[in-house]
């Protein structure tokens, strides 16, 4: 079936590119990736290098070059081959491309690419290439690459490992050693100014010919093998490699453990390796998966983005977080956002909640680097950094973007004002608690991250004596664009939701854990009079409500007395279209028109509104909404839904979905490389299907669903965990069907719609759906 | 002898102009103007118009034109006179200037024009011109205009009404009447938008010789009289003119009055309409004045600031503020900021308290202005104008500067940010209180006003419940630069006074008018708790504290973690020398450059900190301040004073003493005019002497000096009224002596450095300065 863009897919379970489009390299290089959550490797042709952006981005290997920006390193290629028929190299750049076809095959993390090519000179080739990063040993990426001539000639082949790579801020490894050991080539390498060593080895195996020649040949950075063969028409060479990758943050000797991996990698073979690869695959899809039926497109675009929601985040690890780009490139320091936890978390809070428990674990981890923000700006508990990497530290730099019409630097505020993202996690740790029941998590990890967030607040928080409540000053919510504004609706609903759950916790805690409790008070210093603190806040914390005859809910103090205009007429007074349309001094700053969801995102969040209060500030707030940021259109898809409007529901989830697949834009901005995957869009995906047409919601006390689908499917399938119960789902426009396996524990009480049914274990229950 | 610009004084009571000066014609037209709060006439020459910046600036004619400012009207110009010798018009800026001299009379407000002039065709004239805007009955400005020929001359002259007057900010009069009433001419007009009759009567009388013709020549807007005369060699023709101007505002009749005026002036003569018009000036001097022996360029620039303090100021009325440019030109809106009370205001207090409490009673009469910006902006009680006119309420807009490097305008917020302003007014009334006595003033008028002012910053306050204080946040202190910021140390000291004023008033109305306590409150609508709110307040709201090492006090929260570099640099910075310093993205903002005294200003105003403090705060902050307003120098003097630097007193003395005399940049400044006499410094000059060099202060239990005179001065002379008894004060180096007038009520208790001595009426006691 065709999609946008020479796209296609089969059954959506691939996608293929059918035709080469040069421009779009940086595009699809993100877009046709393979990763692991250990690292990423980018959708790129084996022949390339630096100036085509190939890159295989690895976790932990956080280094800052040149005083520049810290982010992670992008290992050197041992997948780098190059083909020559009778001199001439094969790349689609050149020559004749007979027959094309790129494929990224999402059920099995599969990259591949066909390609029959005519040299100038005349000779031909079938090229047939397949790699993969394993699922099975996070450090392999194996490669087979398949040539096979129409006619007699003199092949070349070059294969090794290129380590002259593409940095986006600065070169990060030195110190290159090229090494030759047995029959592996490896490059030893260190990071400039964090004293990383990371080593990549190369194995492999010749199949079909005999090289008449073979020579090692060491360049700067680069240690290649160049095989000459002797070829005659038909006849078929297959070259096996293995690429292996460790670094000193994975273990103590990372040479010997990437040389280790390599030999047995090629040993055991490559189909041996993509069989336990595709195993470990079709564990994940099993829980994962979301059926679409009646829209194969939807569903395609769906499975493109659990996959890449998937290879972004780093399973095997509870310190390190998911990056905003992902592994698909350096951009935004491989550090997280907010996104991590509002965005990218749900889908395995419900699908895979050890992967949930972990990423919460990371925030435990980093609560020095919260501690040490909130101090330095004056404050006390766990002030979260806005864009976290390894330590927790805040990241971001006080000067962004630059005026482009002064040439000056921006001093913007998302490092100081933006205090929603501690919250935000107090939030994440609790929908943990109700998805998966796992109070002991809280006992050990979320109480001391709740309580410091408790405290933060109580820190920023000012009270207004006349009015009797409290506010919170000087902020930036989720829309960027308005900075320095007060009581920011969505940032004061997490706030109190937070210091809610700090108290329920506290007093949970004094039945289920005194000692721990106790021995947590102690340490954060914390007493009776703190909790009353707390307590207190709750009540009189002031939570905008929605105005009496128009419903709606005031995004901030004063932001109905802006300019109300569209986002269009507001684009229109723009000088250069590369202004940055947000505070101080942008043409948004003294009107409505938003960067990306605020009131929305809460009532995403927070199911305290009604229908009516819903659909009034849906209704307000989307047309003036300019989704400058991929994380809007899947909230906007989820409200749409719950107010009933199918139509923009779908039309959000197709934004969101295709943020990336169908990118034409230029990744490369004035300089700036702007590529990368947008991950939060893809978690984001999940939630506008789960959350949005099926209508989950999750309570301590059961679940309930509130469906509606688009009119374009006939079924949608989906599977959640809730308390570690497995639960199928199947609906339909007539009915749910909900499934509770047989192994399960607990009986669940479900409600759909107002119709509540308790399902037990092995039980399958159908609710109809009226309308 | 000699001053700069070409400028001279005899013996320090006139500024004569010694060479005319075309460039400079805006600013001579505001120094060498007439004036008696009434109305300003500018310095300028009978013959000029619109186009030579011809001003007669009437006080309560506000209008507001095409939308643009409402400001007060510039009055059509009934001195308006031309000489033509043989056709050729007497003016500076053609023919030959044999001898040329103007004069400021500051002694008795008379404007002198002395010009010895040849025409190209060969015919002269000496003529001599003398104005004055008359203090006995403000609605005249009597002329005298004497011409006498070198040889025999054809003399056309030209005198009448010219209405095609100069206007800032569009034209504010329109239905002009040329009317002739018996020999009268009169201009009749009124306000576009605030439709107020402006009407200006003209009587003249020639004597000396008998014109050969007379016509009236109507023009648009002009009602002239064109006499001819064939004059002798040597023969002398004085004109006599009188300008009468009312307006509906004065009374109900403007034009009967005007022509009323102008016939019974005329019929009395110039002579003795300047006799009684001399008579009132050497009354106001007579408490005024300051003498300094041994600087005779001191006493003159003294003198001229004194003199244009006293003409700024509208002393016939309660009900109408001191613009910041005085009467001198339409700028500024003709309305009053913090420079009213903090700045002009307290020469008056200790010379003629009466005109003091007008100016309150002016903020008394605009309170319902004040409440009123309080309600819009969310708040209750008195926000007082950042900009006040008649009615009080907020002139000033919310963008006035334009990015010259975006072409866009800026959003400061001296309209919603700058409190500061409403407790300046409560201190005021305070300084009012201790300096008079008048207890009863506090009671008719200054009790709702600092009452209104205390619920204002209840209104505005927050409470930080873990610092267990009171805040005030996003502000604009004195330091314009710096907007959004959090405890200002001058608003937070400022805010505390005031409400520990509204207390003690409180308390102590209690005891001596209960009935109009109890009154006051039932129509403010405030019971006993408010007042608690008050007490708490007063106790709990943060005061910044000097550093225990290095004693300084920080200007708002984060300051001291703001670039610490100096102005210069911070200008080498600009990209275009016109660009706007301050907020939001002006080269100041994250520096500690400072536009004017804001620490500085409150260790003026609160005698509360050691010198040691004092003087660490000045030798910190006096660096840094780019003095980017006229208000800067004085206070900087103040405290120089007092922490022993009589040096740098001096210098910043003569600094705000010469802002207008020494002004030599262009007053034209890209098409925008900012010329106008800074009155505040004008009054800022009589405090940094009486404050700053001999070092008042006043407590209601008596005054106290701390002398130190500047090394050229060998001694300093001056009276002051405290609670309405008369004393003389004589400062040398050696002694301080103070009389005490025979017609004293009280006797005084005066402290100089640590001597404290009772002063009876009739004696005087001397004090020796040991240093
Ligand atoms: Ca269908
Ligand atoms: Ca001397």
């Amino acid at each position: 079936m065709k999609l946008k863009n020479n796209l296609s897919t089969e059954n959506g379970w691939q996608i293929r590119e059918n035709k080469f489009n040069e421009d779009q390299i940086v595009i699809t290089g993100s877009n046709f990736m393979i990763g692991n959550g250990y690292l990423g490797y980018r959708g790129t042709s084996a022949e390339w290098g630096a100036d085509e952006y190939v890159g295989c981005i690895v976790t932990d290997t956080y280094d800052m070059a040149d005083g520049k920006w810290r982010e992670l390193c992008n290992a050197p290629n041992a997948l780098y081959t190059k083909l020559y028929l009778e001199g001439e190299l094969v790349s689609e750049f050149e020559g004749k491309i007979n027959d094309y076809q790129r494929e990224i095959n999402l059920k099995h993390g599969l990259y591949n690419r066909k390609l029959n090519w005519s040299a100038n000179n005349g000779a031909s080739v079938q090229l047939d290439v397949e790699k993969f990063a394993s699922y099975d040993n996070l450090h392999l990426v194996p490669m087979e690459y398949t040539f096979e001539v129409q006619e007699d000639t003199e092949v070349t082949l070059i294969t090794g490992i290129d380590g002259q790579v593409w940095d986006l801020n600065g070169q990060h490894l030195k110190d290159h050693e090229l090494i030759v050991e047995d029959d592996l080539t490896v490059i030893k390498a260190v990071t400039g100014e964090s004293n990383i060593e990371l080593d990549v080895a190369e194995a492999l195996e010749i199949v079909g010919a005999k090289p008449k020649s073979e020579e090692i040949i060491k360049e700067e950075k680069r240690i290649l093998r160049q095989l000459k063969f002797d070829l005659a028409a038909g006849e078929q060479v297959t070259l096996k490699k293995v690429m292996s990758v460790y670094s000193s943050n994975d273990l103590a000797n990372p040479f010997e453990a990437a040389t280790r991996d390599a030999k047995t990698a090629i040993e055991a073979g490559y189909d041996k390796l993509k069989e336990v690869h595709q195993t470990k695959w079709d564990q994940v899809w099993e829980v994962s998966d979301i059926k679409v039926d009646g829209d194969l497109e939807a569903q395609t675009l769906l499975r493109f983005n659990l996959y890449h929601n998937t290879i972004c985040t780093p399973a095997h690890s509870d310190k390190l977080p998911i990056g905003a780009r992902g592994l698909s490139c350096q951009a935004y320091q491989g550090s997280a956002f907010w996104d991590q936890e509002i965005f990218n978390m749900p889908m395995f809070l419900y699908t895979r909640p050890e992967l949930a428990k972990n990423i919460l674990k990371y925030r435990y981890h980093t609560l020095d680097g919260a501690r040490k923000k909130a101090k330095d700006l004056g404050y006390y508990g766990a002030y979260y950094a806005w864009v976290s990497g390894k330590s927790g530290e805040e990241l971001c730099p006080d000067f962004f973007f630059e005026n482009v019409l002064t040439g000056r630097k921006i001093r913007n505020h998302f490092n100081d004002w933006q205090i929603h993202v501690s919250p935000d996690i107090a939030y994440a740790v609790w929908q943990y608690y109700q998805a998966t029941g796992d109070w002991e998590f809280i006992e050990d990890y979320g109480a001391e991250i709740v309580f410091e967030i408790a405290q933060f607040l109580v820190a920023h928080a000012y009270f207004k004596k006349d009015k009797n409540r409290y506010e919170f000053i000087r902020l930036l919510g989720p829309d960027e664009y308005h900075e320095n504004v007060d009581n920011n609706a969505f940032t004061n609903y997490q706030a109190q939701y937070a210091l809610d759950k700090a108290v329920t916790i506290y007093e949970k805690l004094q039945d289920t854990a005194p000692q721990k409790l106790i021995k947590l008070l102690g340490s954060l210093g914390l007493g009776e009079e703190d909790i009353d603190n707390w307590r207190e806040m709750v009540e009189l914390i002031y939570l905008p409500q929605p105005d009496e005859e128009t419903l709606l809910i005031e995004q901030f103090d004063g932001y109905f007395d802006l300019e109300d205009v569209t986002p269009k007429e507001v684009e229109s007074r723009l000088k250069d279209p590369h202004e940055y349309l947000g505070w101080p001094v942008g043409v948004t700053v003294r009107t409505q028109v938003s960067k990306q969801a605020d009131v929305v995102q809460l009532l995403c969040m927070h199911n305290s509104f009604d229908e009516e209060v819903m659909k009034a500030n849906y209704e307000y707030y989307e047309p003036r909404c300019e989704h400058g940021s991929s994380l809007s259109p899947s909230s906007h898809s989820i409200v749409a839904s719950k107010v009933g409007n199918t139509d923009e529901a779908y039309k959000h989830l197709m934004k969101s979905a295709t943020v990336d697949l169908y990118n034409t834009n230029k990744a490369i901005h004035g300089g700036t490389f702007i590529g990368g995957i947008h991950t939060a869009a893809c978690g984001g995906t999940w939630q506008a299907i789960v959350k949005g047409f099926a209508g989950l919601e999750v309570k301590t006390e059961g679940i309930s669903f509130d469906p509606i689908l688009p009119e374009e499917w006939d079924e949608l399938e989906f599977n959640l965990k809730y308390n570690y119960n497995d639960l199928e789902l199947e609906i339909t426009d007539e009915q749910l069907v909900i499934n509770s396996v047989v192994k399960n524990k607990d009986a669940i009480e479900v409600k759909v719609n107002d119709e509540v049914k308790i399902i037990k274990p092995g039980e399958e229950v159908v609710f109809s759906l009226c309308s």
